[in-house]
């Protein structure tokens, strides 16, 4: 197929945005709060975009591995929507939660049902139910598999020490765990089910690579075929309402676009049709997702009129 | 301009949507918070299509009018933009509230600033500051004219009676306004203020006005164009995230399309660059969202592959 | 009868809490959100002490009469009693709220029950209750013939210019109001129920006159009769769990009796079968209650040995 | 010393209450979340009162050992305060909740700072800060010599069998536990934590030896002295405004006492300067305390006038 017609401009936008990224004086604040990523150096930026038309376009530190982190938990939705599909839904809701993060105020409200999908409860039970049955060893395989399928690249691994300094650190994730396993959702041990639920956030990509992992979402031809249509449109929608904790809303409004965002700097952006981008920026603003990154999407959304809404 | 290609099928498609809205025994429920509403005859179902080539697409009921309610917060919001430009942001929020449409636990968390402009307390600050400094009177003839400009039509009017209905049973709405009058958030009385929002919640149009009325956020060409484009992009993202209070994830998830609602069982929905919708049925969800309505919408949107998800 | 063989040094110990109070340098901050209260001298103190014998005993400014606020509240709950008997408690809680004084959260999740009498919105329909069909002066008056006959005292007045200054600026209790009402907990008209309970806060009295109202709360032979002794009983539970907001638990730590503060800074605590007792000092502590109040009470417990805990 | 006037009838009330309490024929519910206490009879009640002046009362099956569980929490509380002194007060509150024993909202808002030593979460805090260094094993010898030197009877012993039946089925202290450590208030492991605790709910006694174990709360001369007088009062304090949970207001406005009661149906109550007063009866009611249990010291505290509140 030929290019979008509105993908003409795109490297010279790329390059005014890394211009500007480089410029950039307020960088946002690495999250600390694991030390493995704690050290990571916040002057880097890398952005790569892969087109509709199979072409991929990157700039600064786009071939740099970094921490996915909660990005993992778009493609985990993908793998436990194959495994069980609509029966997922009686586990976990799909409406923004109006808090953020990690907080466990909306499970005492709801009886252990999380929000959705993206915040750290409901990817959670999502990884919980993804086990079903399976050791978290054979679990973590078929991720990587998936992920490695979507970005057509076998070099994509998990970081241990990372999943590791989680699991020391984690003592959230553990009282959301033991919280929905006393309301009875939670399949598995608390400390099962989040082993697998740290490593599965300790995988590292490249911008380049995440952004190729991403086209399943695009909705276009040619593009790897992972999921159907009808799933690739809704877990674009949870991205959009959800995906960026309780800065989703901000995000829609200047961006336009289904997102999702890692404590580690990352951004998976689909622009349906058009393209799947990926930024990497460490820094994070006050709500938890990449400062740079947010900045450069918005950029780069308004630059090729690529927001969902005209 | 020519049409879209995808609304070759749309007449057939209306008709499907038709004659099941007619053969459906789950009507849900008529609100009955209001006298003037809950008379309403639940059997009632229109269904009006504004498409960017300039062609209007009905059926059923699509010209017996109804009251529009919290539907006007659109435009209410669109003239307070365009009053108060990016300033109104710091009276209301852009996130989904995670909370019931007329929800006064985040005001307390949040010091009296809502979380959205479409959200009661939210459009009650919208309308507050929409006033600035006009007697109600004249803000609702400013209301009326941008619906009637919209629209092109000159025969929309406010029910008296149901904005008197209002007025003397909305206690919640009177509790949300002192709330945040306690809190500095509002610039008039109470009364005063709510005086306008009740009026400007009985507005009362068809589903084909209001098709029309819509037109201005399709983002298209040779639509009314009474916001900028970049305004249209973000009242859209708004109505996307938050349009449908506790229920918009669900709506973004089933849709795909941004969409505002009213208790009135109106709903209008914005496909952008191709059309402006409007649907109209009494009987609401359990999210206080018009039920037949909002599977109008969702058959309409898979039917014409209309989601803004791919 | 003879005096309490633990009240020989009261005297002594009243002497000292006064020139303790008089040493203070950390007074707190007077309330400042009711224009007639902010202009009160923060440097007063007084402190009055009526016993089982029949004696009182003052110090300082008790001669001085200050806005009794919410201490109005325990003989608003006295009459309601009187009036509706266990009926009440249909309509308010009997439990601390674990909140702040004027918080509407609680009101949400329990669906408009106040958590108890003492709090604003328990307070509110305690008086609505109170007013069972009666104008507002009516109830007023009653009101004031059962301070008066308490305190054996007919010099006790409302402050007309303090109600009329809390009706205007009181919209967090409108808030409240509105809101019980909405969920049919209020029998009357917010602004009518809210004219008798500002006015009820606008009582004045001087400690020395509070010290004496508060002795058909003592529990002992020779004091007024006015309510039964299992009622006495039942009051002086409410005004130790619930007596102090969100500071009852630490003035039940530290004091160890029965007490109920007003943002005036007035306090009136009761020590079972010994004394009644009224502080005032102007200046509140984070609590909002007075702080040197207090910290005199709590002096006075002590060196008396008259809490109930041993 | 001679006996206390107000207890010359007191055998006829308690035959009266073990009249009452066996034909009674709503016992409320054997809390059934741990399999060990599910299997316990409902039909059992004893009830046992230590008098000041030395002597002890008892009726119906007071000889019969049951699982004091939370009432563990008093004897806790002394213990940490012996180690830590008011340092304790900077980890746990000292207000009522307004929430469920085993609520995890308040500590969200609070940042991991329980309300009171009484719930849940503050009672692990408690025994976290009670370890002090000492591995659980220590701990624990040290709780059972100030039980068994408080009732003067060594035979008082751990059930291993219901601490590990809690161990396995506690995710909801292990959620509360993790959130505490989450937020840097918890200085050991959970796990460690909550071994020492379970096993601390754990401790079995009969009536009559726990009415003897709180004879130090009593603040009577001839009683064990444990604590300073001081600090009886305090425990005593925070027994009455948060020893039942979110029933606490209601049980002082019923009984007039201070009271801690367990979900293994058992209430320990001290009427200062008068009596120590233990009551089991495995059958809940709403709020989670023993149903029969808080009619019968409600009945008894009426009868032999020995409510705190005059």
């Amino acid at each position: 197929m030929t290019a979008d017609p509105g993908t003409a401009g795109l490297d010279a936008v790329l390059g005014d945005i890394l211009a500007a990224a480089r410029a950039s004086t307020d960088r946002g604040r690495v999250a600390d709060y694991i030390p493995e990523l704690a050290g990571v150096d916040p002057g880097q930026f890398g952005l790569s975009v892969a087109l509709a038309d199979g072409s991929q376009h990157s700039v600064g530190d786009a071939d740099v591995p970094f921490s996915i982190q909660s990005v993992s938990k778009v493609f985990a939705l993908a793998i436990a929507l194959g495994r069980l599909g609509d029966r997922l839904w009686a586990r976990v809701g799909r409406e923004p939660s109006g808090l953020a993060f990690n907080s466990i105020l909306q499970l005492e409200h709801e009886q252990g049902i999380p929000r959705n999908p993206f915040i750290n409860a409901g990817a959670i039970v999502v990884t919980d139910a993804a086990l079903a049955g399976h050791a978290p060893r054979e679990y973590l395989g078929e991720l990587l598999r998936f992920i490695r399928a979507a970005a057509e690249d076998d070099d994509i691994h998990i970081n241990d020490a990372v999943a590791r300094s989680e699991t020391e650190t984690g003592h959230r994730n553990f009282a959301l765990a033991h919280y929905m396993r006393a309301h009875g959702n939670l399949d598995n041990p608390p400390e099962l089910t989040l082993g697998a639920y740290f490593h599965q956030c300790a995988v590292e990509m490249t911008c380049a690579q995440l952004a190729r992992a991403g086209r399943f979402l695009m909705g276009a031809p040619g593009m790897p075929r992972l999921v159907s249509a009808d799933r690739v449109r809704r877990i674009n929608a949870l991205m959009l309402t959800c995906g960026h904790y309780d800065g989703s809303g901000d995000f829609a409004f200047r961006v336009g676009l289904p997102g999702k965002s890692g404590v580690g700097g990352g951004i998976l952006v689909i622009a349906p049709g058009r393209a799947s981008v990926a930024v990497w920026s460490p820094g994070l603003n006050a709500q938890g997702n990449s400062k740079l990154g947010t900045e450069a999407v918005e950029m780069l959304a308004r630059r090729m009129g690529w927001s969902v809404f005209g």
